[in-house]
C-alpha cells in the first residue's frame, strides 16, 4: 500500500485535516451516501530477528547472556538482569503474518530491538547493522504490501552511520530509523552524535525512539522491573534530555516516535514544563516551555491502557499517535494494539489516523 | 482573511490532518523551531439586523408582537410567548467590533435569527430577503476582514427561492444560508422544499439551521421555555426527521451547521441508532444508522459547557465543532464563546479547528 | 437482599464516601488482602405488566387503539402514533428471571410503564392502580430476592392518590413511584397535584419518572417520532417546569429518578441556567440556578451509550446514575444494561455504584 | 476542624457515599434549599523546616552541601546535584498563613521533606527526627485550626523508629508519617524495615510517601533532572518495587499517600499488570494484579495538570485524591494547588473529596 492508496481508502472514511485542497476532496468522500471503508492498520512498533542475529549476540558475549526464565523459556540478560524473551514468531514470518490476519493489521514496520546493534562495539557495529538491513530490506521485497521497517544505524562509528542512514534510506528505500534510549550507556545528546542528527534532520528521517534497560540496571534487577519500569524510564530520560539539551528545537524536521506511549513523557510532561519555569539550568538551550517540543513528537500506542490512550489523546492529539503491538515480545499485544484504538470512544476518523494515516504522513519512502 | 491567509497562520501552529501532501507542508511549520502564530477565529452563530428589518415585522403583525419585558426590555412575543429580546448591539455595528475585538474573535459570520423572513407569507417573504441580504452585502463590503453572512431563502415562494438563493451566493458572494427548524411550521422534509435542497447540495452550500419555537407552543409559554427548551427540541425534531426521511442521505453535499450544540441531537444520537435497529418504520428511507449521517453533520459550540463540548468532541470530532456565540441575543455569550473554547483541555491544534479552521473549510466563497 | 447484605457485599469490593465512620469499616474490607467480591446489581428501569392490565386498555379504548407493526408484532398506538410495542417477557416472569441470570442483574424493580395507569379517567384508575400494585406486590412475595417495584399512583383522584400512595408504601412495602411526564395531558406542577407531592416530600419517597408521549404529539407520528424522539423532550419539558415552578425547590426531600438519562435534561442543563441568569421570569419561583436543583435528581443509564454516560458521571456524578434497561421494550436492552457500565473506564466503585449502591440508598422499605 | 466539623460542613454540600446510614443523613443536607457551603480544604503535601534543622544538615556534610544556584539563591546539593532550593517561607509560619488565607487552604499538614532525617547515620536519626516532631507538635499547639502534621522516622535505627512512631502517633497525637522512596539508599522493601511496617500496619498509620533523589543520581545531574525526574522515577520504583515484594499485600491497613501524583505510577499501571500476565518472576508474592494494590493507595494532585487529574480520577477515582501543593518548594505551587481542581469539569462533590474529605477519611488522629 502506498501514500495514495491509503488515501483513496481513508478518502471514503472520513479521515479530516485543516487543510482545505485535501479537505474538500475528503468531504466528497465523507458525505457520500457509500457505508465506509476500513482504513489501512500499520503496526508501527513490531520487532523481527534473525538467527543470525542471535547467533552475533551470542558470539559477542560481554554484558549480555543466554539463558532460561522459571519456565524453561529462553531469554537474553543484561549483567544478569532479564531484558529479553525469544519467541517463536520473532524470526517466524508466517505465523506472524498470519497473527497480522487475525487481527486486521496490513503492514507491521519492522525493527530490530534492543540491544539492537549495540551490543557490539564501534568496530562490529557496521556489519551488523548492514546485515540486518539487508535481511529487512529482502523481506519487504517478498512482502511488499505487508512489510516496512525501521534501518538499525551504527551509531559509535560516525562514518559508518551516515553511510548507513543513506544506504538505508536512498537504496533500501527503509521507512525511518530505529534508535535505543542509551547507546551502550551513552545518552543520544552526546556530541558525538550530533553530525548524525544533524543529517537525519537535513533528510526529514522518522525516528523510533525504543527503550533500553537503564546504565544503572541494579535497582531494576528483581521481579523483571528492568522492561517494566526501567525502559519507560529510560525512553523517558533520554526525551527529556534532548529536549533541555536543545536537540528537539535544533533538529525539528526528526519525526521522533517514542515507543511505549512515551515512557512516562506525557505524565511529566508538566512537570518539566514547572522545570523550565522555575529554574534557570534548564533554559540555556531552548526558549519554549518543553512542552512545546514535547507535543510535537509521536507517541505508540503500546500501553493498551484506555487511560493512557485519552490522556495522549486530550495532551498531544490523535494526530500524534500511531499504533504498536510491541510484538512479539511479553508485554506487547498484537490483540490489545487494535483492540485498545477500537474500545476507545472517539470519533472513527481520529481512530483511522491512530491506526494508519498518521504513520503514512511521516515515515520515510511512502 | 482568505483561506491561504488562515493555512499560512494554521500551518505555524500545527493543524494536521489525513491528506499526506498537505500534512508534509504543515509538518514543515508545525516543527520549526518558531513560537506559535494565534489561528483567526470565526463566529459562526451571531445575528445582525437593521431597523428596516424589526419595521417589516411590527407592520406584518400576524403571530407575532412587540411588548416589553418584566424589565422594560423591549421584546417580541409569537402567540404571546416571549422569544425574542432586542439588544442594542443587533444594529450597531461599531458596538459589535469592539465587542469582537475585545474577546479576540476576527470574522463575525452574521445571520438573520428567528423568525428570519418567515414573519411574511410566501409574497411577503422574497422581499424581505432580498433586502436583508443587500444589507448583510453591504455590511461585508464595508469591513471585508470582519464580516461574512448567511443568506435568508423566501422558501415558501419557491421560485424566488431558487432566485435568491443564486444571487446570495453567486453575486452577493455570501457565505451560505441560514434555514429556521420550521417554516411557518411546516417540516424542512415537506416536498415543496426539495427542490431548493437539490440545488443547494448541487452547489455543496452551507446551511446554518438555525432553532424555531415549536408548532405547538403552548407548553412552552411558562418561565421563557420557548427559547430554553422548545429551541432545542424543534431543532431535534428537524434534524431527526431530515435524517429518517433521507434528506441526509440523499443530499449529502450540503454543509449543515447545527445551531446550539445540535439541540439535543448528540445526546439522542444513540437513541435515534436504537430506533433505526428496533423499528421497521424508521429503516424505509435510510440505508445506515442514523449516527453515520448525523456525525458527518456540523455542530456549533453555543452551548458553552464542557461537558456538551467534550461529548461532541468524543462523538463527532473536533473536525465537526465550529465556535458560535449567538451574540447579542440573550442566553449567547460573545465572551464565552471564545473562553469556553480556550478552557478545555484538548490540544491546541483542535481548538484551532473549531475556532476557525473548520468554518474556512466549509463556508461558501472563502 | 436488604440494606446490610448489600454493603456487607459493597464493604468488601471498595464502595467509598465521604462519612467517616462508614468510611473507616469500608476501608478496612476495601484493603483486605481478600479478592474483590461483585456488588449487587439492580436494574431500576424495567417493566412488567399482566394480562389484565392489557385487558384493560382494551376496554377502555380512547386515545388508545391495539394494531401490529409492519413485521406483525401486536403494538398500541396513542391518537395512531406508535409508542408500545407488546413483547413477550413483559408478562413472562420465568423468561424475565432467565434474562436477568443470564446477564448478571440480581434485582428488577418493575414498574408501570406508559399509558401506566392515565388511560383511564379519574374515576378509573383507582381500580388499575390497586390491581397493579396488589400484583407487584405479589410478584415480590413469590421472588423476594429478585424483585422490587414502584407502585403506580391514581393522580387524577387526589383521595385515591393519597390513600394508595400509603397502602402501596406502608403495607405492600413498594419500593417507591413511579409517574409519567405528563398525566393525561397535565403537567406535574398543576397545582390539583401538590397535595400529592406535600405527602411523598413528608414520606421521602422515591419518584422514578418516566416519559409519555408529548401532548402535542401530531410532529411525532412519522418514523416512529413519538418514544425515540417524543419521550426524551417530554422528560424534560417535564422536568424544567418542576425546575422553575420550583418543585424541586420545595420538596428537597423526594428522590427523583429521571428516565432515559434524563431524556435531554444533562445536555440543556447549561441552557437552563443561562435562562435563569439572563430571564426574570425564570426567577420567580427559584433562588439558585437551575443546575443546582437538577445535580440533586438521579438519573438512570437507560442511554447505554458511553458519551452520555461520561456527560452524567462528570456533570452530576456516578453517586447520581442508576443502571436500568427499559426490559422488554423495544430500545431497551438488558444486555447493553450490564455491558455499557462495563465498559467504562471509570473505578470499579463507582460502577458499583451505578450498578445497586445508589438505588439502594434512595429506594423506600429497603 | 475535627471530623465532626468537617461532616456537618460536608453535608451541606452534598459529599456522598456508599454508606446507608450516612447517605441518609447526608442526603437530607444535600437537598434541602439551603446553598452550598464550601467544605473544608487541607493541603498535604507542604513542607515545614526549622533553623535548626539546616543546621544539622550542614554540620553533618557527607554527600550534601549547601551552595548557590544561578540566580544566588541558596540551595542544598546531592553529590553535587541541585534537589532542594531554600525559600524563606520554610521556615515563615506567619508568610505560610498568609498565602494559606489567599487561596482558602484550611489546614496544612505540614511534614519534613528530602533529605528528611536521613542525611545522618542511623546514629544520628532519632535526635533530628525527635527534634522535628516536637517542633511540629509545637506548631500545632500554636495553631490548632490551621495544622496538621506527618512525623518523621529514624528508620534505620529500628528500636528508636517504633519508638518514635509511638510517641508521635499516640503522644505528640501527629497525623501520620512520612517516608522517602529510598532510605539512604535502601529499598523501603529492605527486611531491616519490616518490623515498622508491620506496626504501622497494625496502627493503621497514613504514610506520606515523599519522593528522594534516585540512588544513581549520575544521570540526572544536569538541568535540574534529579527534581524534575529522578523524584517521580525513584517514586514509582518505590512503589513497584513494594507491590511486588508484597509489602501492599501484607500490610493492607497502611494508608500510603503517594507524592506527585504517584510519580508515574498511574500511567505505567498497565505496564506493571502486564509483567505480571507476562512474568512468572512477577507472582511470587502477590496474588492479584498490580493494580489491585495499587488502586487501593492515595495520590496526591502535585502534578497541577488536567490530563493527569483527570487520568487519576478516572484510574483510581476522585476518593483516592488528596490535594497538596509542595509549597513552599520550587515546581510546586499553592496557587495552582486549588485552581487546578476547581478547574476541573468533575462534581463539586467530588472537588471536595479531593480538597479534604479523603485527607480526613485516613489522616490518623482526626
Amino acid at each position: 500500500m502506498n501514500r495514495r492508496e491509503f488515501l483513496s481508502a481513508a478518502a471514503s472514511v472520513g479521515a479530516a485535516g485543516a487543510a482545505r485542497e485535501s479537505l474538500a476532496a475528503l468531504a466528497h468522500g465523507t458525505q457520500s451516501g457509500a457505508p465506509a471503508v476500513a482504513a489501512q492498520k500499520l503496526d508501527i512498533h513490531t520487532h523481527h530477528y534473525t538467527q543470525g542475529f542471535f547467533e552475533k549476540i551470542r558470539q559477542n558475549g560481554g554484558h549480555f547472556s543466554f539463558t532460561t526464565d522459571p519456565n524453561g523459556r529462553p531469554i537474553i540478560t543484561y549483567d544478569g538482569a532479564r531484558f529479553f524473551g525469544i519467541q517463536p514468531p520473532m524470526t517466524d514470518v508466517s505465523k506472524r503474518l498470519e497473527d497480522m490476519d487475525r487481527v486486521g493489521i496490513n503492514v507491521a514496520v519492522v525493527s530490530l530491538s534492543t540491544p539492537n546493534v549495540f551490543f557490539a562495539d564501534a568496530k562490529g557495529q557496521p556489519d551488523v547493522a548492514k546485515m540486518m538491513n539487508d535481511a529487512y530490506a529482502d523481506l519487504i521485497a517478498k512482502n511488499p504490501k505487508r512489510f516496512k521497517a525501521f534501518a538499525s544505524i551504527p551509531m559509535d562509528a560516525p562514518d559508518a552511520a551516515l553511510a548507513e542512514l543513506h544506504r538505508a534510506l536512498n537504496d533500501l528505500k527503509l521507512n525511518g530509523v530505529i534508535l535505543l534510549s542509551n547507546i551502550r550507556g551513552a545518552a543520544l545528546t552526546d556530541p558525538r552524535y550530533r553530525p548524525f542528527f544533524q543529517e537525519a534532520n537535513r533528510m526529514k528521517v522518522c525516528i523510533f525512539l525504543h527503550p533500553m534497560i537503564p546504565v544503572a540496571s541494579e535497582p531494576f534487577k528483581e521481579y523483571v522491573l528492568g522492561p517494566i519500569i526501567g525502559f519507560p524510564f529510560d525512553t523517558t530520560l533520554a526525551v527529556a534530555r534532548m529536549c533541555f539539551d536543545g536537540m528537539l528545537k535544533d533538529f525539528p524536521d526528526i519525526k521522533w516516535i517514542i515507543g511505549h506511549a512515551g515512557g512516562a513523557v506525557p505524565f511529566l510532561m508538566e512537570r518539566m514544563d514547572s522545570g523550565y519555569r522555575d529554574f534557570a539550568e534548564t533554559k540555556a538551550k531552548i526558549d519554549q516551555l518543553p512542552s512545546f517540543y514535547l507535543k510535537r513528537l509521536y507517541y505508540d500506542t503500546v500501553t493498551f491502557n484506555p487511560y493512557n490512550l485519552h490522556l495522549l489523546r486530550d495532551e498531544v492529539g490523535a494526530d500524534h499517535m500511531l499504533m504498536g503491538s510491541d510484538y512479539p515480545h511479553l508485554l506487547g499485544s498484537i490483540d490489545k494494539a487494535v483492540s485498545s484504538i477500537e474500545a476507545l470512544a472517539i470519533p472513527a476518523a481520529e481512530k483511522q489516523r491512530i491506526f494508519g494515516g498518521n504513520a503514512l504522513s511521516i515515515l520515510n519512502n511512502v
